[in-house]
């Protein structure tokens, strides 16, 4: 089975020799290669850079043999594509210098036609469907209220009080916010499908920041309105707190659900009837020993079934990973056989 | 309806006029008088010195008159019984300069008679009761996988690798400690309700660090073990990730579940059956305007329905929160009669 095959069956639920795998973060601090090619551009140059981004995003499919690649990108670039830069500092993270709180700021914001603000993206997938045929590539973009915490709150926060405040205080005007980032994000998943993505990840991260009136008031609609817009390849939803609203994320319109690492793979399955998942090991396994790293994959594979299951970390690998860790999640995947 | 009666009976699934209201972290920073105590003293002197930790803890009960008090103290006091000291700075958090991490540092941990290591909680309690004999007061302490990960990362985390690399790597030696911390736990809940504490809370709060093989592995049992050594006063479970065990939750022995404020009240009732919850108001929407928070108030008493139900915050308040938002909150559930 190729590994299109492989990746496109459990995408859709269709039989499969073992699940497909790939993981969030794939190209990332962990590797050697990558940090080589870090020190010499920073996060965003490599970025906007689509023949760097493209060498990284083929770093991980080389090094493991992956089933799938994901883009090289970052949750973020909707934000300045809507009128907001932001920077990306070591050991700060994401900072947007101008967040946007007040009426006024709103007003500031563009609709942008995103194949001129978002151009990377999409030559970064062209140019890896070129360069590794055999591997298919997944797109990505942040969800509507996973941006909407970054451009209000200015960075990144444990509680999101300025957009959650925002919320509370001015909900009209967090609903404008939130729907012009439906449909930027909208169409900028489009546009990744578009150039050869077979399909594409949304992070609704923070969904957890949000109690379950104001998920399903303000965060849900906007996810839904930019799935809306997407068509031609499979949706996966993500969010790192999926457990709060589980029992309600396929109203997202996903086509897949991807598990953070806290949810249970059998009680998610049981809620999801034939939803295809993805997930869900916990990335800090692969710091243990080969042999308890075999296990955990072995006992999800069992948990998820033979149909309808990608799998995945439960969250983006860390930095600091010990790339043997990798090998082995890899290994056992592999090694898997569905009869 | 006197408040010894309406929060035992609400802690017991037993009728009340309307839920008994008190909230996590009330004496704190947001109260100017709490603020002037800190001006005086450090918040380890605090905790360490009864007549100064009774005057806080009586401090919002005197300003919104709430059905209870907690007794103020932190979650990690346990470790300093056990032989790690920790401190507490501003701006930084808990720091526990000598963390375990290997055979020789669990060697070195001790196994305390809490009445002699720990009597300022008690002491504390003793004192309120005296101080305010018409308000029912509540203990805590942190639950045992909680206090091993302060124990093991030394520090507040996100990630919390390296309590989790021992969960990994060496499962036995964390078994030992999570069973030491359960017993130290359980013993110093129990000298809490020997004090006259009204019900006894068990914070579990980075229960969401664990996938679910691994809670119930290892988080689960210690839980288990510290609850069974505590009776005579209602037991509440608490997480700030309760959804991601929420089916689980129950097996601790808790007799009431705290509620985090991303949990679903409707669907937490329906799976917990005739359990007695508390909860679950999103500590941020105390920054909203007063109607908004009425409205979240009663939808949340709506759901939790009319027995079983103590009202609370899903989290603690946060420092900057206004107190006309905590006013708003009070007086919207002392407005409200069940029939």
């Amino acid at each position: 089975m190729d590994k299109h095959e492989r990746l496109g069956n459990a995408l859709r639920g269709l039989p499969v020799d073992r699940p497909p795998v790939w993981f969030m973060r794939q190209a990332g601090r962990y590797m050697t290669e990558y940090r080589e090619v870090r020190s010499r551009v920073s996060f965003l140059e490599l970025c906007h850079t689509p023949e760097i981004a493209c060498e990284v995003t083929c770093q991980p499919v080389d090094r493991f043999d992956t089933d799938a690649a994901i883009v090289f990108s970052d949750i973020l670039p909707v934000l300045s594509a809507i009128g907001r830069e932001f920077t990306m500092e070591k050991g700060i993270g994401p900072r947007v210098p101008e967040p946007v709180r007040t009426e006024a700021d709103v007003k500031s914001l563009v609709r942008p036609d995103v194949s001129e603000a978002l151009p990377w993206v999409p030559e970064t997938i062209q140019l890896f469907r070129k360069a590794r045929p055999d591997t298919p590539i997944l797109g990505f973009a942040g969800a509507p209220w996973t941006l909407f915490c970054y451009l209000v709150e200015g960075k990144g926060s444990k509680d999101w009080l300025e957009p959650k405040k925002m919320l509370m205080c001015e909900p009209h005007l967090a609903e404008h916010v939130l729907g012009l980032l439906a449909d930027v994000v909208g169409d900028y998943l489009q546009s990744q499908i578009d150039a050869g993505a077979a399909g594409v990840q949304m992070f609704d991260t923070w969904a957890g920041a949000l109690s379950r009136a104001d998920y399903e008031r303000f965060a849900l609609p906007a996810a839904i309105r930019a799935f809306e817009r997407v068509k031609g390849a499979p949706k996966i939803f993500y969010s790192k707190d999926l457990s709060s609203i589980l029992t309600i994320a396929k109203k997202t319109g996903a086509d897949v659900m991807g598990l953070d690492w806290r949810t249970d793979m059998r009680e998610a399955r049981e809620l999801l009837g034939d939803m295809p998942v993805q997930g869900n090991l916990d990335p800090i396994a692969l710091y243990g020993p080969p042999d308890t790293i075999g296990d955990k994959v072995r006992d999800i594979i069992r948990a998820a079934g033979p149909r309808g299951h990608v799998f995945n970390l439960g969250h983006g690998v860390l930095p600091t990973t010990p790339i043997e860790g990798v090998d082995a999640m890899i290994a056992a995947v592999k090694a898997w056989r569905w009869d």
